[in-house]
């Protein structure tokens, strides 16, 4: 790098080096109001294309795509062979064995009979295996969406005291969640579920986690009157006020248990390969302690056990839809909830894997997959399910290929639906219990709220509103305080946009942030600042008023207060990418503003859009003539240090 | 400009041109959180910097200074001369001619006691003299606020049944809205009201300016039954519902007087130097319409008229605030409501005319004074009060130089209130409402829409939703819809930011939009892609696919689609103002696959804090080692091109 010498001369060298031709900012080619309509609807609602492939096929071809499009299972299946059904079959079994106990305890959870776990364990693998586009997940009830269906619909109905209405109205919200699922995916809506940032579902994860662990206390203690609320405070004053209740029976039991399945898990955890050791425990700690049960009667001993399931498959739903009277507004809402939910972690599992194995998942085709999926399972006497994060790792470690492995697993759950209903006659609740906590504790991630902290401070911070508010006020409340905090950000970084001084890098053109980069110079007589936003209604104020602050702490740092220590204001706009009425107001009263101190404002590099409305409204070529509209900040430089030499007698 | 030749020359001879030394992306200087968090909530919250002239003063002058800025009547008053005060004089009784029939107009319009018009054109310009900033500004009640404040206050209180308690709420929401203007400004959230577009205002504006003058067909017809509703239907059916209670004679006098004040207001308009005819219009109608019932007995001819007037100085009011009961909310929401439009009415109008002027006005400062002359007010009998734009105007015409303008039209208010009373008496309604319609029809700016149309559409689309909104449905509903479209298209343009692919300019080292510059040129090999906005959660999903379309269209284009064709993809990160975590994964994972399909992903001058978040998630010093990290595109072309060729053979 070169010894820096004295501004001026940093200045002439820049010339030197400025090429002599000085370019035109062109305006961009013409298009008419309806042509940018057009490709901002392209941009906004069809960014990934998808009608690419079909340009210039045959209409023969056209139509298979059409097929392949909306069934997916045309694309692999004709290539579909032995050896990948090896892969699917075991990994089809072991999601099985995995998905049969969580089935039962997450219908618990989401306070329904135990079967219907079960029934949405049957039908709505089927239907993604003909829709889904994701070869990796393995779909089922899972425990957020199940946590969050029972405790919106307790607001409003008891499960206990009126147990056929609230099957009828967790059946419905399945509905409206699929079909709001699916319209989000129909009309390209699925950029909502981006508003869910990665840290917000961290936070949430890990509270909800929580949560369902301090549900399964009840289980767990074999506590009999348990409070209904689902709060931190409520919760634990509940489990400490019923100390009476505690039976040491169920705690032994639940303890063995719960360290049986953790060490399972951790030996998976430690090595991939075992994948089948976490996978298998569950349905091992079942069956080891369904036998107990049964060979100790343990039930006389206060130990409380599933009871008697109906065997058969999922009897038809549709009769029980409820769409009138008081409760509707319950059940749309339950909907929104939960379809939101499980949309965003069946998507969110359906890409990681997709990453992983490098093919691509199109997002609003999985949510009109899993829509169709629950719109079909509420009429089947299934509620709501997604591609569940636990039980799709384990598919993928399993090996498996294709979403056959979930037609595998949705014909074992058949079998056990059709012969083994009355083996689970004896399970105990507090081995469902330890098999909701082992597969939630996989949601705390405390290494990525590390990771998050190392990265970015605002959002450990709207991580942690996600997780105190699902914990201490309420599992929406916490994700609607996250989601208003994020959004905030964003709106906050509209209205208080950067705006940066450049300083010139000695020797070359380059123009940089003077307050980063130390070799960079200010060039006298100009200040060069560069707004990085879209200039709209939200900030031409501040930025108006930054604008001048700048001018005016450039003008007390040269020490000089006389107003002609400054010639030229050049404002970089490569970075707004857009403007509107307000922000062109702004550029022409800053002008104006500027023109009364003996300043030139000088514009450099708009994009095409902004160039065009400053255009039109430049009705007398004030701002968009040659001399004050250049196409690189050096080219301006260069061309206005000429001009103020030639003018300098009359500045100073 | 160059003759264009092929590519790969064009390539070589931008190579030439490039500098031999290769720049270092060097990182930001160090900062500590707790700095970071300083600047920025400075940035925020203090752009303006108020304390900076603070700086480096000794005790006395900084009190002083304190002094000045809380009072700024002590930082022009000392110098205040008797030159200033003739202009001030001649000004103030301009104005006051106006405030007088305008005042008794407004607050008709708000149902309130003609009275509390005069009243609120006392006090509260007497408290802006001492604490506001602008020069020009005219206070007193305003048509829109009171449109508002009456229409929100009826839908639960009638005015004619208990007037009373109408008038209690009325000046509780006054006190309301001023405690929210003053908070706003206290709290330096003065941004607040830049949600308001100008788009938003002028469609408003034209939509109230239509309601109010339907409101005075009620006068200007002469009829007694007319509909409590405000929209645009309701009030046309009970117009013409009430066709037999239309009075000639009121008609008559009516159109007489409408036209002589819409022609004052004409002459004023092509002649600004005849400010005063349109200034004394309105007084001139309100004492030859008063003569003329005195004269005529007209009341008795179904004239209605104002009727007796109390006389005297404003009575206090603090006794008849109302905190408590069914009527708290109400109050807070008209105050709230009325609040933000007077403010931003107040604001628009002081930031208008100090343009004109050349100074600055400070808006978390104006928010104080506009705050604090409300809470007075509402203790002394006055409704809500704003600088108004069509008396500001007058008042910067007949040359106002200070707010002491202010104070002579408050003391001859005070003249008329202890002494002119009684001659209202038989001033008849329906010069009141030519009055107003005069006074609100200038609100409709058909040319500003026309100059929205012509710049940006969407804009307009804004105004018009306003414009209807307030028309048709209601005059909340119409501003929250314009406010929520604007809101969505701000969010909108995050959620969806653009991406530009970038071409060389041959025999530069610029590079510039290839769809904009038909001069860019592609460089074999490379695809350079610009990003414009913050990346965060809500546009990571988005950018991924919107980025892979682009190296496919790319692909496509060239007519290769062997994976070869692209060995770079370069990400100019200039224009990327911040990154969160989601950002950070985002680009992990394009790195990621992107090295699938043999390209490899090279970053362009990332911004200090994107840069040091990336480099705190790199721990493998991945993507910001030097070869893939570079300060300008030019030299990133040419530092990878070289290596491109030796390894070509490898490639192909």
């Amino acid at each position: 790098m070169e010894p820096s010498s004295s501004n001026s001369m940093q200045t002439d060298h820049c010339l030197e080096k400025a090429p002599m031709e000085v370019h035109q900012v062109a305006p961009p080619p013409h298009r008419s109001t309806i042509q940018k309509l057009k490709s901002r609807l392209k941009e906004t609602f069809f960014p990934d294309d998808p009608l690419r492939q079909f340009k210039g096929q045959p209409l023969e071809k056209k139509w298979m795509l059409a097929a392949q499009y909306i069934f997916p299972i045309l694309q692999w299946g004709p290539n579909y062979s032995f050896k990948l059904f090896k892969s699917d079959f075991v990994s089809g079994l072991t999601i099985a064995s995995l998905a049969i106990p969580q089935g039962i305890s997450y219908a618990k959870l989401a306070s329904l009979p135990p079967i219907v776990g079960l029934y949405s364990s049957f039908v709505p693998p089927l239907v993604y295996a003909v829709l889904g586009s994701s070869r990796d997940l393995a779909v089922g009830p899972v425990s957020i969406a199940s946590l969050i269906l029972g405790s919106m619909l307790r607001q409003e109905v008891s499960p206990t005291s009126d147990p056929l209405l609230f099957l009828q109205l967790a059946f419905s919200s399945t509905l409206f969640a699929g079909l709001f699922q699916a319209s989000l995916g129909l009309l390209r809506l699925g950029f909502i579920i981006d508003f869910l940032s990665k840290a917000t579902l961290i936070g949430f994860m890990a509270g909800a986690a929580i949560i369902v662990s301090l549900q399964q206390l009840k289980s767990l203690l074999g506590i009999t009157h348990f409070t209904k609320q689902m709060e931190l405070v409520s919760v634990l004053s509940s489990v400490f006020h019923h100390t009476n209740e505690w039976s040491w029976q169920t705690i032994l039991m639940g303890f063995c248990f719960l360290v049986f399945l953790l060490l399972a898990r951790h030996v998976s955890m430690k090595k991939p390969r075992l994948f089948w050791v976490s996978a298998g425990a569950p349905l091992v700690s079942v069956i080891l302690s369904t036998i107990l049960v049964f060979a100790f009667k343990a039930q006389r001993q206060g130990i409380s056990v599933i009871g008697k399931l109906q065997e058969g498959l999922n009897p038809p739903s549709w009769n029980m839809l409820h769409f009138h009277g008081s409760y509707l507004g319950l059940v749309v809402k339950t909907g929104l909830v939960t379809g939101i939910i499980s949309l965003t972690e069946g998507i969110a599992v359906g890409r990681t894997f997709a990453a992983l194995k490098n093919y691509q998942v199109d997002g609003n085709k999985e949510m009109m997959a899993i829509g169709l999926m629950n719109v079909i399972g509420s009429t089947t006497s299934c509620y709501v399910t997604t591609g569940a994060f636990s039980r799709s790792a384990v598919n993928h470690n399993a090996g498996a290929k294709t979403a056959v492995s979930n037609i595998i697993m949705s014909v074992t759950v058949m079998m056990a639906l059709l012969f083994l209903m009355p083996l689970f006659q004896y399970t105990p609740d507090v081995v469902l219990g330890a098999i909701i906590v082992t597969a939630v504790i996989g949601l705390v991630d405390i290494q990525a709220a590390c990771q998050i902290w190392k990265i970015d401070k605002f959002d450990f911070l709207v991580m942690l509103c996600a997780f105190f508010g699902v914990i201490f006020v309420s599992v929406e409340s916490g994700l609607a305080i996250a989601v208003g905090i994020s959004l905030f950000k964003i709106l906050l970084q509209v209205t208080r946009p950067k705006t940066v001084i450049l300083g010139n890098i000695p020797g070359t053109d380059i123009f940089r942030n003077l307050h980063h980069y130390k070799e960079a110079m200010r060039i006298p007589g100009f200040v060069i600042l560069r707004i990085e936003a879209p200039i709209n209604f939200a900030n031409t104020t501040y930025l108006k008023e930054r604008t001048l602050r700048w001018i005016d702490e450039y003008e007390t740092e040269e020490g000089t207060k006389k107003q002609s220590s400054i010639h030229f204001l050049i404002l970089d706009l490569s970075s707004v990418s857009s403007i509107d009425t307000s922000g062109v107001s702004f550029l022409k009263d800053l002008k104006k503003t500027l023109e009364n101190t003996g300043t030139e404002l000088v514009l450099v590099n708009p994009v095409g859009e902004v160039l065009q409305k400053l255009q039109r409204a430049d009705n007398d070529r004030d701002m968009t003539r040659p001399g004050t509209l250049f196409l690189t900040i050096g080219e301006a430089v260069a061309a206005l240090s000429s001009t103020m030499k030639g003018q300098s007698s009359s500045y100073v």
